[in-house]
């Protein structure tokens, strides 16, 4: 990539820059093809429903990564391009200030137009216009755009997350709980062992962030130095049977294990359990035994799957009960290098310890794109691994996902970590 | 209908009761074509949108008027009947306690599921169910269950217009605006003159009320005397243009023009004009002229169409404004008689100066229907005639609707009055 | 009173209006003495506080009727008087908009300055120079004055009946439920036979409103007639003990008792009794009995006293569940006339079903004052008679109170009444 | 102190554990005379007034911190002691759940009684009961209770200075913007040079935290180690005039430079400068130029004073503006060490880049007073330093103060830093 490039956040993709592009091209047609395959079973009343303001409509969804690509990659670098139709730069337009005014995110639901139809013929013309500009633009407009089609395309894949989450919480919602797929699970991502075993790593210099050998976004770098403490990482994840023995251990009445915060919520809301969890006598699905709802519907609870849908406060409380902590994000990468972890990816993501701020150094990307992630540096909690509903090849060590301290529709779980035994004293006791 | 009837609204109902039942089986299957003649030119995503906590999904209200049948009709009344699904019955009921525990309000528009299909499957097996029943009940049922039958039918065509003032509320909060019926507005329904011309009425003792003669609903009675003074009330609406007036003097800005409650919410709500009016700088839909936003989507403002989507709040500033007042609606009833006025009813609802309260001697209908009206008579005010959303046969002079005074999503308007001169001493002045 | 006076309210006050104004000036005099007498016992802090925005500080009170003589009369009305201090027309302002901008209702117990002392200081300025005015004005300035100061009058005791139930809801918040008046209660007002008698009406022309003998405000004019259908009205007020029956009988639970709006309330808020009594269990006195906050601090329940505090919707519901109704504001004051309905005034407010709009014929009074009453015409309840807050000769049969259905910080209780029977068919019957 | 203390934040108190414990006598008595001199010139209505849920009435902290000397000290400790009053154990607990029920934060302003008499009563019969304890008490008691009496000491310092920020706030929000202190302000803090001179610190391992010679909250320990990338440091304060530059190029009007939630604030609450400057067409004081609240009153801006009372928001804002940054709490206590670095202390409170979270190893303290710095290690961010209204001897470089982004009626500025040039890269660069 040449060093005028405005974003120089990957510098793998210069073999994709030479005068075959069909690499790239069938990579952008495989993300976007995936997020059409996220709705099948799905009806034009499910993909327009938002049941919360933190919450999109799998619709708005669909537009808004197809305006991605129109507003950052085709307006402005393909000559002669005119907007599709220019209402669709406000209605699809997220949070970008420098992209003009914007649609407001708790009226998103209210767009029963453009229909579902109309989006989908906006999404295949943006394909169209994409796949003949990437195999048709010069080298220099090639070296300007890959990086932010690439971006795009990463864009696209957190979406996906998103689509199942936001729409798995309005059914959630709906007192029917219905089943998005059919059929009985496939056998749920299983914590092996009953009791946490413990990897421990010693104190020292590691170096933290992305190495620049592979896509990753601004918040990754720049890679750093980071001093820890020695600390022991839970090999295996907190389990749906050991959350219910805090449960069953008065966990969410105890205000002693809650930071402030999480207490107050906790009364505020009424908390008694993770929001998908249903208690026996749930008048939803009446059972003798304890379920939980997700993608098939309601299920018995499975005391070896990982425990899901929780906030920051409720992973912190029920670490404290444990007698243990969450990780660092800086612990949680260290230790990802480690064979003995299990799970960090693909199951849920975890909780951390520490605040999403900037990395020292730290500069976003130039231009529009600059406000992807550096503006929401301030009250949310870094989340690190994947889940289940992490697209494949999106996952990576350094990745650092973000969400406020009560948000509990992810699939959001923990992995414990504790200090080493007389750990507290300083260097110079 | 025979004495021990224990809803006794109606007394012409008699020749339906006869062996030939035919007249109200049509009028019955007429009225619920027309519910699905209204979604024509809807998609699904239309149909399930809630806008704000006030309105419902047309398919809810679909399914409501649906379940109105089968819970008071069908399951009581025809033996043997299970319900269609169990689960309706909880989704559909709207705020009949009597009748079990209800889905809340403001999350209707969650209700991806059942899908538009499902409930459509509702109907057509409530139709079949009740067309049956009604065909082969004995005359003792039918005597029981032809009130209820009729009332449903009532019932059935307020959710009709409701289906209306809902679903272009939603419209109206897309930015987008889009027109619900495609082609230009036939012409508008137009106040005729330009100024407003008064029929007085002198004081006397007035008889209001349902004199029996045809279905009416509870709150329409007892038929009792009310004594007036003498008054006036203007022959036409107040229309577009008056209202224009109105604005262009200050009307929005001069508390002194106000109900305190009024100019509070005024305030709060940043009150210009009419929700739907579109002022020449609206960046949706960008005029030289004021527009506003309809049935047709966005048309040039018609100086001589009513003015319509009033709050009572604005109603009554305008009457202030123009030296009037409201009539109460006793005086709307007694001037109904008058050949003078016009357009009565199919332009739009009149805000009267009634509180909605009951009538002297006032009793609610017996059983779970008692609730239909009674209980919401307080914090409400009354409107008389009816509006071009009020389908035919439904509308008459007895007839009382009612809203909060700041309620400004139905085809509401106003028709002014004023007292006779010197007429504010008493009796014995 | 000349033809020419602003508002001719009043046409008992000729006599006043002689050469000798002493008798007026030692009315005002004593008016302005209770105002103060009504804090002995309390502090600079109880003086200063708000514990709603409904409400207002004791200190507030007394600066605010104050203003009202200085804005209302010697501004206008003493040539060359200059404001005390410009902030104060602006501090102690409570809605009149035709007299400049106001300090937000809700910030009034922010006012720690001005200090008590302050405030005391300006209305013995005040004072000094209304009673110079009064004395020294010629005669056609007395004629303009003196209506507005007798409104000012009047004006002040409705401040002293807040100035009890402002600050004993302060009181009431405070876990210490604090008395206000030392020593035990006087025997309580207390409600004679153990039930309910009842006195008839029969139907006919009745005349409501104020006859113009004596001072009254505008709300009570013009005198117009009613036509009253026949019913009963309780001899007596409902006691403590009733209610009792009532909330041990589910009352509060029970929604088929409550209007739609007052079920939603009790459910939100939580409502199980009236607002100061004390359940057995209340940890904040504990005790084996019910107990009430009063006055006196926390008593034993008087199963003889009358109900007090509660709201419009709890006396709905109570005469619901009692098998009757609140009578409506026209059938109060027919019934007032008799000498068979015991404690009308002096006790407890009584709700009566009729919303607070203007009377046929309604004209505010002129100028700034005439913002006195009617613009609160909406969205509120009339109680009629008066309360043991209520200051000596302020009550009357035509006097009008108003307050929203939800508010349950006055001494607010009700009397039923009940249609005749078989009243409910109509004339043509 | 012996190794057996509950509590060992604190070595440097063992000269006190001798016979002679005058010396901690004095100091106990000292600062509780501060507290009260801090209260001259303020009336019992100043005392007792509550401007917002965040801050509470000077009354209550003067009953509170008696209350924590009652509550941690001398109930647990000096054997037989009754409490002075119940009551006062659940008014004046602040937020320890482990020492029972509290009274809700928001109603504190309600508190009219107790008097102000009777929790200067209270204040006393504390400090008797105190000096008696500290005079009397074995040795073993004294060694486990004086950890708890000089946390008590601090814990009156820290409430010290909140009597200052919310009573000022609660004057701020007063139209008639009273001056707390009479006559001109002093000279205020003067930032020397106009222009910020940079500190280089160079990359490297750094000690943080308390050292353990002197007293130190939990919150300041374990000391750690922590590597740091080189920076520079601002060696002055943000001053009125470098901040009026913000504002004149239009700082609060571009959401470039705002965080996501900062911008939403700034929209939210209609923010266009620090809460307590008034723009020169303030109605509350007009005046040609800015000018400034504080306790001097309304005083004309002072561009060479520290700029405060701002929120990290504005704090962020503004560094970003300057095309600088906020430090890192690490950054400060590390530059502290440096003579470069001007007002420290003494002026304003400096926000940091970094989340309130514990360090490594924390460990809260055991009993009750674990609740003190813990449970609140989230949502909020770091400020070093310390302002003019500290109280003497109680800042420290290792003091970490904290309060939410939003907050804005602390003395809260910021001081600048920036990364060294090129230093984005990371080690293997």
């Amino acid at each position: 990539m040449p060093p005028t490039s405005p974003i120089a956040v990957d510098r793998s993709g210069d073999a994709a820059m030479g005068p075959d592009r069909q690499a790239p091209i069938e990579r952008y047609q495989a993300v976007r093809r995936h997020s059409l395959a996220l709705c099948d079973g799905l009806g034009a009343e499910d993909l327009c429903v938002q049941s919360m303001p933190d919450a999109s409509p799998v619709k708005w969804h669909l537009g808004h990564v197809s305006w991605f690509f129109e507003a950052v990659v085709l307006l402005p670098h393909a000559p002669g391009r005119r907007p599709y139709d220019e209402r669709y730069l406000r209605l699809f337009n997220s949070y970008y200030e420098a992209l003009g005014p914007r649609h407001p995110r708790p009226q998103r639901g209210l767009l029963t137009r453009p229909t579902l139809a109309e989006v989908l013929a906006y999404r295949q013309h943006v394909d169209q216009a994409m796949v003949a500009f990437m195999q048709s633009c010069d080298a220099g407009t090639w070296a300007l755009a890959w990086p932010l089609i690439e971006l795009g395309l990463h864009h696209e894949q957190q979406h996906q997350e998103l689509m199942r989450t936001d729409l798995l919480h309005a059914f959630s919602c709906n007192p029917l709980l219905p089943p998005w797929v059919q059929g009985a699970p496939p056998g749920p991502g299983r914590v092996a062992d009953p009791g946490p075993a413990w990897q421990r790593l010693e104190e020292g210099l590691v170096t933290i962030g992305a190495d620049g050998r592979g896509f990753h976004f601004d918040n990754e770098s720049p890679r750093h130095r980071v001093w820890l403490q020695g600390f022991e990482i839970a090999t295996r994840l907190v389990s749906c049977g050991d959350f219910l023995a805090f449960i069953e251990d008065g966990g969410y009445r105890r205000p002693g294990l809650w930071l402030s915060d999480g207490w107050a919520t906790v009364q505020a809301q009424g908390w008694q359990h993770p929001p998908y969890w249903l208690a026996p006598d749930d008048a939803r699905a009446p059972a003798e035994h304890w379920q939980v709802f997700g993608l098939h519907g309601v299920q018995p609870l499975d005391r070896h799957a990982p425990v899901s849908q929780l906030s920051f406060y409720e992973a912190a409380a029920y670490a404290e009960w444990a007698g243990a902590r969450l990780p660092t994000e800086f612990e949680w990468e260290a230790a990802s290098a480690s064979a003995a972890c299990h799970d960090l990816h693909g199951q849920v993501w975890q909780w951390t310890r520490s605040a999403y701020h900037p990395y020292p150094g730290f500069k976003p990307l130039s231009g529009a794109v600059g406000e992807y992630n550096g503006k929401f540096m301030v009250g949310q909690l870094v989340l690190r691994g994947s889940s289940l509903a992490t697209p494949a090849g999106h996952a990576r060590h350094t990745y650092r996902n973000f969400f406020p301290p009560a948000a509990r529709w992810q699939f959001s779980g923990l992995r414990l970590a504790r200090d080493l035994p007389g750990a507290s004293g300083g260097p110079a006791a």
